[in-house]
């Protein structure tokens, strides 16, 4: 569910009023997304999406996330370009929240990403970090390594009620994350939530990539490294290599990854694993009764931790 | 929330070769809703909804639905219009659920509905039930007021957690309901749900009437009831005589109440509270914790009751 602020159509009126939209014509929620409300909303111009920020994104990182979708919608990519107002603002108040029109992306999210569909994805991901690569701003991962183990701290010890030893295991998953997590790979700008539910096809091309407000300034192989985690899994938590292989290859047809990114990627795909176990863990441990999302089990990232832990080199990705 | 059955790309594609409607552009859940799965479909050829029908839609009653919808539909109602497929049905299996297709309407539901809203509300209310009359075909109401007592004895005891004195409070507005229904007032198709969320608005004239799943043939007057406990309440529960009037004045543009139907009025208004006031309790007692529907509070209606049992005569509905 992802429509946490009510808007009224006199609210939405006078917030139209202040761009060259024209007028509202249809107006629904949408029902994927759990971190923003996000509204279709077709004016007598055209079709738009627009989002009201809550919870977890910082209004502070609005700035930069809406740069960056301008940035890479400039340079062909096909992300959401945020429309300006009359006054050239691209954020504007909205129902007590922060608010934004963005452009509407056709196409339909693959519910079971094929082979193909991951050849596709890594090209797209490629392309996002090649197009990126000069927007000079930059913003730091406020879900990166050094907020793992704070994060599993204030889970308590609750987490080991979901699944005995949990907390020992990733404490000690932590400490070989660190010793081993790169230090001087190239880095840039990623996405960070590539999901297959950020991701349209339309006739089995890549139509749109969606939702930035995780997107910071980090190692591209570790961008990498969590699509490997949400496109290459079976529902029954195998490893799909023949996935693998075809993202990481549609990847490398567009940008190489050095020898250093292809050795790193056993440990950043643990560290990716991490970080989506953890702030589920965090949202199981925190979601209050009767709350509109769903909860997202846990334990299907510490089984593909379970798997990036069993690889003895790259090789085991496919590369 | 109003996705519970998840559609994947290639069951949507095999679903859309069985209709004349081109190849899928765009495909979104709709967050609007809690009894179906309601998605937003874009084809190479317009606009759609596509409903999968769950939990409380008897499968039985489809037909029913989808004829009234079509029969509104060609007397001009701005109400959805089944697609039908190759083979002339509008029903058809997907993900394990019968879905239908139906067209797109545009319009934004009021979210704080006013006088003019309420007027227009009224006429659209009188013409859903003149081009109702000649639909032969009935369908008794599944939540008419035989049911209202067997509902409460199955919320038990825990609804007196909510109100002390509820449970007893109720047992008597029922056997004053009981005394005083109205046996022969006109009676044809009603909606009985139609609730500001129901109901579009474009350029302040209505533009849509949707969800016809709890649509039933019954006293027409008591469709008005409902209208009047789902718009012109306040949102401090204070009934507003000025959106009443104007609702009844433009319903009675197009239809005219007998003497009988006016005076029925209270008590059905009394009924309309007791039908709502009912079923939230009993999905609040019922609801799951971690469910994906917000429950509503059912005292809201208890409020409302409170004010119709005050009413001395249709009078004090601005009549």
């Amino acid at each position: 569910m992802a429509v946490y602020t009510e808007v009224t159509d006199e609210m939405l009126e006078a917030f139209l009023d202040r761009y060259d939209l024209g007028r509202p014509v249809a107006f629904r929620g949408i029902a994927e997304g759990v971190e923003n409300s996000n509204y279709s909303l077709r004016t007598t111009v055209g079709d738009f999406i627009l989002t009201l920020y809550e919870r977890r994104v910082d209004p502070i990182d609005l700035p930069w996330f809406l740069g960056l979708m301008e940035h890479l919608s400039a340079r062909g990519l096909p992300c959401p370009l945020p429309i300006r107002d009359h006054t050239g603002s691209n954020l504007n108040p909205l129902a007590g929240r922060i608010a934004a029109i963005t452009s509407f992306l056709p196409g339909v999210w693959p519910r079971k990403p094929g082979v193909q569909h991951c050849a596709k994805l890594g090209a797209a991901l490629a392309q996002l970090h090649l197009a990126g690569a000069d927007y000079a701003a930059e913003r730091a991962n406020s879900l990166g390594p050094a907020t793992w183990r704070p994060l599993l701290r204030r889970c308590g010890t609750e987490a080991d009620n979901l699944k005995t030893g949990l907390t020992a295991d990733l404490e000690q998953t932590l400490d070989n994350i660190d010793a081993r997590w790169p230090v001087r790979i190239p880095r840039g700008q990623i996405h960070a939530d590539l999901f297959p539910d950020n991701v349209f096809f339309l006739d089995g091309n890549v139509s749109g990539l969606i939702d930035f407000y995780f997107a910071a300034t980090d190692f591209y192989a570790y961008d990498v490294a969590i699509c490997l985690n949400a496109w290459c899994f079976e529902s029954d938590y195998t490893f799909n290599v023949t996935k693998s292989q075809a993202l990481l290859r549609g990847y490398l047809a567009h940008r190489s990854l050095e020898e250093a990114e292809r050795e790193a990627l056993p440990v950043l795909c643990q560290g990716a694993a991490v970080r989506f176990l953890l702030t589920r863990l965090y949202d199981w441990l925190n979601t209050p009764r009767g709350a509109l999302v769903t909860r997202k089990d846990p334990l299907a990232y510490w089984r593909r931790l379970r798997f990036h832990r069993s690889v003895r080199s790259e090789a085991d990705y496919g590369i």
